[in-house]
């Protein structure tokens, strides 16, 4: 609500896809812009490699920098807008820069944050300066703003969130065309859906940098991405896919965050969530967050997790709470008061979905329900699939456990490999319970 | 980010289910959100009819004053914190007096926000004073902080809700259950479900307060309730909450605002919309608000729309807001820079749902059709269903348009009655596109 008239001058570093749809919005909303922030917002300066790219927006009025961290000290930017990506190299040196020239930061880089946050967070909180990141997680969902601010009187229990499009669209087009993970890689490469590494999408790593940033500020601890149990989806089969579909269930790569007495569980992994839940039922590159807290319950949010405008739009929002005068710790609570995350290996239960192949001679099976029992887990549904025209060699069996916890799985995973009566690798994935 | 460590003093006036609700927060959480806040949060004062009344909580470190105006003019209150209700009275006049006793005021009053938030709102401006009302609106959904300050970046295109929890509630219970309206309103009302005057809810006047307050900020527009186009769910039969599901669709109390070339467009009504879209598999109390702009394109919001601690969980994300240094003005742009809104009858094109019972005799179908073409209108679906037992006398005729503007289906609704073919009172139900 200040009334002072004295515009806030933006340097961005980054002509890319989101840099481009933040100069738009800077030009054709100057006014509305003007109006909310209650003070002007403009551009002094920009940078990028390559200047005499031909790009989508009239940069005429903005001063060139070649380099993003001269950018960053430029006496006529108040706030340095970095959209260039990668967590070392330009992209880390300027926000540097920016934060001990004095600069506040608005950033959409996920890999920075998720790797130098804490560090990055106490030089601006040092320097009285003030880093924000909505654009970083889930795209044009306000997700960081909602569980920062919205859900601040809560003891936040859980967070979970799809929030690799790419990965939501190979997933989901394996299930609605019927085709193997391999044909939709390839198409999404060939649709520009993937990552220069593709391995930062199907890995789950970019998701696993978001649910790292999500897990600080709902937890109140320091950044511990090295500890997101990872796992991509290159080896989610159709098979499962579609035999899990005939059970009422979606495979998505699913972010999990959870503070339990043995610490905090982070981990980004294919699951299985019911097909009529709202994670369940999201389709193609949309993402989506929930957050559950002891107040609250639960709140799920949706909307695209990419593309120029919703990714400009989540800048923006962070632009303008600056410009109106918000200033907020980077992870909603001063970076010294953040704890050490104490990683624990994922610990809670949940029902699991088993899938093996036996040789289909007498006892298989009860040597696999032995195993099952010996482990401690029980049984909730059961179901043997003879493969067409090899009824006498093999069985497919699906197991869905009752609650079950991972190591108890394990447990049971070995010992189907003792039994002598597997063909191939079973395969465990969990059911969370949404 | 403030380090000081001055408390944040609340005044707090109301303690039914809400105003506990906060005491339990403030009281449980008082580590939590001094480490968020920066600043310790305390409840110096409160305020209720009944001091002898039992409570769950403990208020015994509590001043205690019966007069809320009392209550907001006291000096140990930084902010004033309103879940009375009612827009009248000592609700609007304590708000009232806390803005001129120079107090920041957090409200979850809808009512008193719909009838007078714009001279509210130049009030507290000219005070230098804040108010927030993220309580006011789908209860523990942060949407008014998403709207205000998440999509600040957008002109927002439209705003669409399903704000009241118990009208939800009755609609999807008569749908699960197969039960006409009236037995489900007394279930709702001897669960304690609706408010003191049940128009409140069924008759769409909650919910039309809520979109109300969201259209204000989302297109910079004074509050103008008294342009809503209202119209509850007393009137929604369970034949056609059937009928429309048997063609994939179901009904829900729906809120939709839209800028249109001809003004503001403001409608909470009974609305077709797929099953299978968010809204359309929204079940009982939950809420649900749908912010589309030209940037982010379509966020989707989904929560408790009522309740102890989802209701305190809003009210004191406003707080915590206010503890932080976040101020802001009430609709997101300063009061004087609001414009008048200019109503519009509601006239975006959509599909419509028309159903009637025509007499079985030759070429009643034929005249219906006519008037359906002369009113410019063109059929999408149509079906006729032959009563049980009555086959030779009467039919019931289902009709889906193309989209048709609002005036033409009144047109073409006028010509049905001149055909001298019906029998009864033809619906016509508009079919939104989410």
């Amino acid at each position: 609500m200040p009334a002072s008239a004295t515009p806030l001058r933006l340097g961005l570093a980054g002509l890319g896809t989101v840099g481009i749809g933040v100069v738009k919005i800077v030009q054709r909303h100057a006014d509305l812009i003007a109006a909310r922030a209650g003070r002007p917002v403009v551009i002094t300066a920009v940078s990028a490699r390559d200047r005499t790219k031909n790009r989508d927006a009239d940069l005429s009025d903005y001063e060139w920098e070649t380099d993003p961290v001269a950018l960053a000290r430029r006496a006529d930017v108040d706030v340095f807008v970095e959209v260039m990506g990668g967590h070392e190299g330009p992209a880390r040196d300027a926000t540097e820069a920016a934060i001990a020239a004095g600069k506040d930061v608005v950033t959409a880089n996920k890999a920075l944050l998720a790797h130098h946050g804490q560090a990055l967070a106490e030089a601006a909180e040092a320097a009285g300066r003030v880093i924000r990141f909505e654009a970083a997680v889930a795209g044009g969902i306000p997700v960081i703003k909602a569980l920062t601010e919205g859900l601040a009187g809560n003891r936040m229990t859980r967070v979970m969130g799809v929030m690799n499009g790419t990965c939501n669209y190979i997933l989901t087009r394996m299930q609605n065309a019927g085709l193997p993970y391999e044909v939709v890689f390839e198409e999404a490469r060939q649709l520009g859906y993937l990552e220069a590494d593709p391995n930062l999408d199907v890995g789950g790593i970019d998701a696993g940098h978001k649910l790292s940033l999500l897990a600080a500020i709902a937890f109140g601890t320091k950044v511990a991405f090295d500890h997101v149990e990872l796992q991509g989806i290159g080896d989610v089969s159709i098979e499962d896919i579609q035999l899990a579909d005939d059970m009422g269930y979606h495979i998505k790569l699913l972010g999990v965050a959870q503070m339990t007495g043995r610490g905090l569980e982070q981990r980004m992994t294919p699951c299985l969530v019911p097909a009529e839940s709202p994670l369940g039922q999201l389709q193609g590159g949309t993402n989506m967050v929930v957050l559950e807290g002891d107040s609250v319950g639960q709140i799920v949010m949706r909307g695209p997790g990419a593309g120029e405008g919703p990714t400009a739009s989540a800048v923006m929002a962070d632009v303008i709470d600056l410009a109106r005068g918000t200033r907020l710790s980077t992870f909603g609570q001063p970076a010294a008061t953040l704890k050490e995350a104490v990683p624990a290996r994922s610990a809670t239960p949940a029902p699991y979905y088993l899938r093996m192949t036996l040789l289909d001679k007498p006892g298989a099976l009860a040597k696999i329900a032995t195993c099952i029992g010996e482990a401690g887990i029980s049984i909730d549904q059961m179901r043997q699939l003879n493969q067409p025209g090899e009824a006498d060699e093999k069985a497919v069996v699906l197991i869905v456990t009752h609650k079950a916890a991972p190591a108890d799985i394990a447990h049971a995973m070995a010992g189907f490999a003792a039994t002598g009566v597997l063909v191939g690798q079973p395969v465990a994935i969990r059911i969370e319970e949404v």
